[in-house]
C-alpha cells in the first residue's frame, strides 16, 4: 500500500506558500547589470514613488528584510528605551518575536488581553496611570495588527479613535501591517485610508504574506519621525546590500492592484472554507472570518489525524481551537479536498 | 549631442552585480507549492546537507538574511556585553556596519591598525593586559576578514597562529567570510582548509558577494558555541520566513563548485584590471592583489572625471587611493573598457 | 495661627525614614586612613565574612549601590536576552523599575496577576508552553519579591515548591529580598533557611529598607552562577570606588542580629497599625499583614484629608486602597498619632 | 622582629581617601526624622539650589550613586544609539568602564591617541569623514575628562575651541569631570568658567573624589538635552531611594568654598611631590602636574619594593611609568615618609 501524496498546499500559514509569479519575474528583469548597491538604485526609486502613490506624497519607506525587522526598527525610531508599547495580548510583536521588540528598542510591552486581538481605547487608559511617575516605564506607542492575529480587521472608525487617543496623550499609532492588504480589501478602502487617513503613524507593510519572496516595508508617514532612520536600520542589520531586489518585487505588488488581487483571492478563499466547515456540526468557528484566517474549534482526537496529512497550527491547545490561514495561491479545489478529509475524518 | 551610454557594469562593488544565472533558476525551481515556513523544509534541509559536505559532519549551520546580521549574531552567540571583539581597524564589523555589532551584543570592539587588513598575534597582545581586571573589557573573540577588506588573504599559517593563540587564551576565532570564497580560490584550498581545519569557531558564510540575490550563514564547528542560536537569530530578526529561498541559493552555489567558479573569475579580473592600470605610470597599486579587489593610488584630478562615467570608492582621500572590485560577472571587455578611459583620461 | 508642625516620621515608605545609629556609627569608624578601592579592603573581606555565616561558606556575595541595580545585574547574570522572567504583577521589578530589566537584560517578563503578591506554580506553568519554540521567549528565571510588595510573606515551603519547580525545568528562582528581612523575621526563620536552604539560586538582599543609608547586596548561592558577575557589576555601573562604607554598614547590619532587631520592630508596628485601624468601622484590611506593610480600604474622600500631613500612597485608585509602611524607626505614638488623626477625621 | 607599620594613607587614587569631616557631619545632620524618598525632599532642594548658585539659574542637576553612572547617563541622554561619541584613547569611558557607555547608550567610542590625554580639533575632525553615510556611526558627542587621566588640564580657552567646534558640527561637549574641581583649582577660575561658560553641554560632576563618600551629579546647561532624564536615571538604575545622603553631601561641598580647599590642598601636595621625586636624578616626571596626579618614570627594579609598603598604579609596564595620586588628606608628612623611602631605596 502506497502513502496517500501529500497535498501540495496547506492552510498553515500565508507565509508556507511561494512566490507569486509576476512578483517572480519582477525579481528576473530587474536582474541586469550593476546598479549601485543599499537602494541607491532606479528600481528602488520606482518602488518608492509607488509608495507615494498609494500613501501620500510626503511618505517616508525603507525596505528591510522582514517582517519582526520591520516592526522592531519602526518602533525604536519613535521611542525612547524608557517608553512602553501597548498592545493585544496575542501581538506578533509580544508573542511572536522572541522578545526582540524588547531587546532592541529596551522597552516594555504593556499587553491587554482581549477576545478578538483588537484592543480598545477603554483597555488603553490605565496604561496612562504611571504618566510623569520616574518609576513607570512611560507609554508612547499603540501598536495594533491590521488584519489582527486573529483574522479580524480593526474599521478606519476604530482605528481613527485609537490614534486620536494616543495623540492626545502624546502617543502615536503604529500598525503591524503584515497583512495589512487582507484588511483593505476586507474594508474594501484602499491601503491610505486605513493608515495615514485614519491617523497612522508609523506602518509595517508587509509583502511575504502577500505573494513576495522577502522584503517588508518601515513606512512613516510624517518625515519627524523618520530622522536618523536610515542609521537605524543599518545598525539594525536590515540595509540589504542588493535593495533592487525587494524593490522590484514591491513595485510589482503596488502596480496594477496585485496585492488587492492576491489579498482578494486569499480572504475570499477563507470565507469558502469556514462556510464549508461550518457546515460541520461538530466544527465552531470562533473569530468572525474578516481576512484569511480561519478560527474554528475542532473536536481535540481529530486533529491529529488532520496533522498526518495537513500542516496547521493548533491554536489553544485547551479548548482545542485551530488556526487555519488562507493565501494567494490557495485554490477551491484545495479547500474541497480539506473539508472532504475532515468531514470523513469526523463522521 | 546624446548623453554617453553608462557601461552597465562598474567596479564599485561586488555587490553591485546581480544574481548568477543558476542561483536565479533554484530560486525558481524552488517556487513550487507550500513549505513550513522558518527552514523546517526539504531545500534547507539539502543546504545543511551541502555546507556538512564542505565542513565536516556536525556543522552547525543556521541562515540570515545578510552579512551584518551574520556577523553581529554570530558574535552575540559568543560573547557576553563585557567581553570585547580584537579586529583590524579596516574591519567591515569596526568601520561599516554602523555600530550593530556593539548595539546588539554590548561588546566593545578594539582595533589594531594595519598596513594590509591582517592583523597579527603581535598586534593582538597589548589588548589581553586587562585580563581579569574588572574595570576593563575582557577579549573573548578575534575577528579577521577572509579575504579582507583591502583584497588580502590570510594563509592557512596564519589563521591557525591567531586561532591557537585565541585559543590558548580563552578566546575565539571568528571569520567575517563575506568573501571566504574568493580567499579559498586564491589560496588554492577548499572552504574547510581555512575554517575549520585552521582552528576558526565561528564564520560568516558570504552568499550576496558571490552571486546570490541575499542570505548569509552563521556557521559553528562547535555546537556548545551554537546553542541557543535559533533563539538568538529569532530575537535578532533574521529568522526568514520563506528560508526555502535562500536555502535553494546555498544549495546552488555549494553544488558543482560554483561557488569557487564565480570566485576565480572575480579574482581573475582583478589580476588582469590590475595589471593593466599598473601600466598607466601615474598609477600605483598599493595592496598586494590576492582576491577581488585592486587598491590604486589615482592622481586626484581624474578621478572625478572617471566617476561621471564609472562610480567606484575612493577609499582614501588624502592618499588619493581608490578601490576597485571585480565580481562573478566582470567581463574582459568591462575591464578594456575601464582602462581606455583611465588612459583617455590620465593621458 | 501657626501652621500646624507635621509630624516627623509618615508611613510612606521604609526608605523614608533615616539610618539606623549603629550602622551610622559603622560608617564613621570606617573613616579613616586610606584603603584600596572598589573592594579590596579589610572592611569588605569582614561583610563577606558575616554574609557567609548567615548564608553558608562558598556563599559569593557583591555589594551594589542599591536595589533595583541589584535585581537587574542579578537577572542579568544568570540570562541570555531571549529568556523571560516569570513574576508576579506587582513585582517591584515589574512595574517599578521603568523597564530596568528589560533595557539591562534584554529580557521579556512575563507577568502573573495575583490577589496578595504572591505566584504560584499553577500560574507560572501556561507560561511554559512555547519552551523550545524559537519564535517565543524562554522562560529561566521566576524571581519572587520576599516580603512582597503586599506586605505578604512566601513560606519556606512556597519557596521549595517554586524552587522545585524551576529546577525541573531547567530555571531558576530569583528573590527581591529589598525586604527579606522582615520576610525571615515574620516566619520566625533565620536568613538561610528562606534562601539558600529554600533553593534559592540569587538574592538581591536589602539593606536601604532596613536601616542602611544606601547599599543591596546580590548573592550567589551557586558560584558557577556569579561566574563573570565583577564584569557584568563594574559594566552595570554598580561597582562602588569607597565600597569600605557600604561593607561596614552590612557588616553592623549583620552583627549582633541588628538586621533582625529592625525587621522585628517595623513588623511589629505594622500589627499594631493594623490593628488599631481595624477598630475603626469604615476601614477594612485586605491582605494578610505579615510583615511591614498595612493594605487598607479608606473612604475616599478622606484621603486627601490625611494626606495634608501624612505622606502615603494610594495604591488603588479605584478601591481607594491604601498602603502604609512602617520602619525601623516608627513609634508607637507615631501610630497613636496618625491613629488619633484618622478617627477624628473620620468621625 | 616586628613588621614595620604600614602608612596610613597611600598615593594609589584619591578615592582610597576617606570621607571629609564636613561632609560626614552633613551626612549625620540629615540623618533626622523620616522625608520623601528619590528627591523630593528639602535637602534635595538645597543642594540643587547651591548647584545653580555655581552654574547659573536654569541648570538642570540630577544626583546618581557614581561616576561610571553619572558619565552613562550624561552621554545616554544625548545620543542614539546610531551615534559615536569622540575621546581620548585614555579616558575613564574608553578604557576603565568595562564597556558600560557601549552596553547602555548603544553607542560607538572613536578614540584618539594622545601625548597628555586632551584631544584636540585636529585630532577629531578625521573622525567627521563619514558624517550623513549610513555605513558609519555618527559623531554626536566630544568627551573630554577635566583635569584628564593625566593629569592635565584643558584651558578654558582649549574647552571653548573644542566646545565651538562641536556646536558648528551638530555635536555636544559633555565633560567627566570625576575631578572638575582640581581642574579648576589649577587654572584659578570658578566652576562655571570651565563648563557652562566654555560651552560645555553636560557635565558629570564628581564628589568622591574631592572628599566624599559617594554621588555623584548630571549636570545640563540646556534643558532641552535633560528631557526624559528622570526615566533615563531609574531605568539606568542609578535614583538613590535615601536621596537625601547624597543630597546633603553635595550641599556641604559646595558651601563656604569646601570643594574648592579639597582641591586646592591636593593639587598642592601634588606640586610638593612632584618637586621632591624630581631632585632623585634616577626618576623623571613625564606629565605637566597640573592636578592632583604625578606621573613619573621610576627604574623598574625599584617598584616592586615601594609597592611593598605603597599601593600605587604602574600606568605603563613597558616605560616603566608609575601614578601617584594625591588627595584632600594628603599631608606633607605623608610625601616626606614616601620620598625618604624612594631615597632610600634608590640609593
Amino acid at each position: 500500500m502506497t502513502k496517500p501524496k501529500k497535498p501540495s498546499r496547506s492552510f498553515a500559514s500565508d507565509n508556507n506558500s511561494g512566490v507569486h509569479p509576476d512578483i517572480l519575474q519582477a525579481i528576473e528583469a530587474a536582474n541586469s547589470g550593476h546598479v549601485v548597491a543599499y537602494g541607491d538604485d532606479p528600481y528602488t526609486a520606482s518602488a518608492v514613488k509607488k509608495f507615494r502613490e498609494h500613501f501620500g506624497k510626503d511618505t517616508d519607506v525603507y525596505f528591510v528584510f522582514g517582517g519582526t525587522g520591520a516592526n522592531v526598527l519602526g518602533l525604536k525610531a519613535v521611542t525612547e528605551p524608557y517608553h512602553a508599547v501597548i498592545c493585544a495580548e496575542t501581538a506578533h510583536i509580544n508573542v511572536d518575536e522572541c522578545g526582540a521588540p524588547e531587546k532592541f528598542t529596551g522597552c516594555k510591552l504593556l499587553a491587554a488581553p482581549t477576545r478578538d486581538g483588537k484592543i480598545t481605547v477603554d483597555q488603553i487608559k490605565p496604561f496612562l496611570e504611571g504618566v510623569g511617575f520616574e518609576h513607570h516605564v512611560q507609554p508612547r506607542v499603540i501598536s495594533v495588527s491590521q488584519s489582527t492575529e486573529m483574522g479580524t480587521v480593526y474599521s478606519p472608525r476604530e482605528l481613527k479613535s485609537l490614534a486620536s487617543f494616543a495623540h492626545k496623550h502624546d502617543m502615536l499609532l503604529h500598525v503591524d501591517g503584515a497583512r495589512i492588504a487582507n484588511a483593505a480589501v476586507s474594508l474594501n478602502v484602499d491601503l491610505r485610508e486605513i493608515t495615514r487617513d485614519a491617523g497612522v503613524d508609523v506602518l509595517s507593510f508587509g509583502g511575504a504574506k502577500n505573494g513576495m519572496m522577502y522584503g517588508e516595508a518601515v513606512v512613516f508617514f510624517d518625515q519627524k519621525l523618520s530622522k536618523g532612520f536610515k542609521y537605524i536600520r543599518k545598525q539594525g542589520t536590515h540595509l540589504p546590500s542588493k535593495m533592487r531586489f525587494i524593490s522590484a518585487q514591491f513595485d510589482a505588488l503596488l502596480t496594477n492592484g496585485l496585492w488587492r488581487r492576491n489579498a482578494e483571492h486569499a480572504n475570499r478563499m477563507a470565507k469558502v472554507l469556514a462556510r464549508e466547515l461550518e457546515k460541520i456540526p461538530q466544527i465552531s468557528i470562533t473569530q468572525k472570518v474578516q481576512s484569511n484566517g480561519v478560527f474554528a474549534i475542532v473536536p481535540r482526537k481529530y486533529i491529529s489525524v488532520l496533522q498526518k496529512q495537513y500542516f496547521f497550527y493548533v491554536w489553544n491547545e485547551s479548548s482545542s481551537e485551530v488556526r487555519l490561514m488562507t493565501s494567494f495561491d490557495t485554490t477551491e479545489p484545495d479547500i474541497d479536498l480539506f473539508v472532504s478529509l475532515v468531514k470523513k475524518t469526523i463522521k
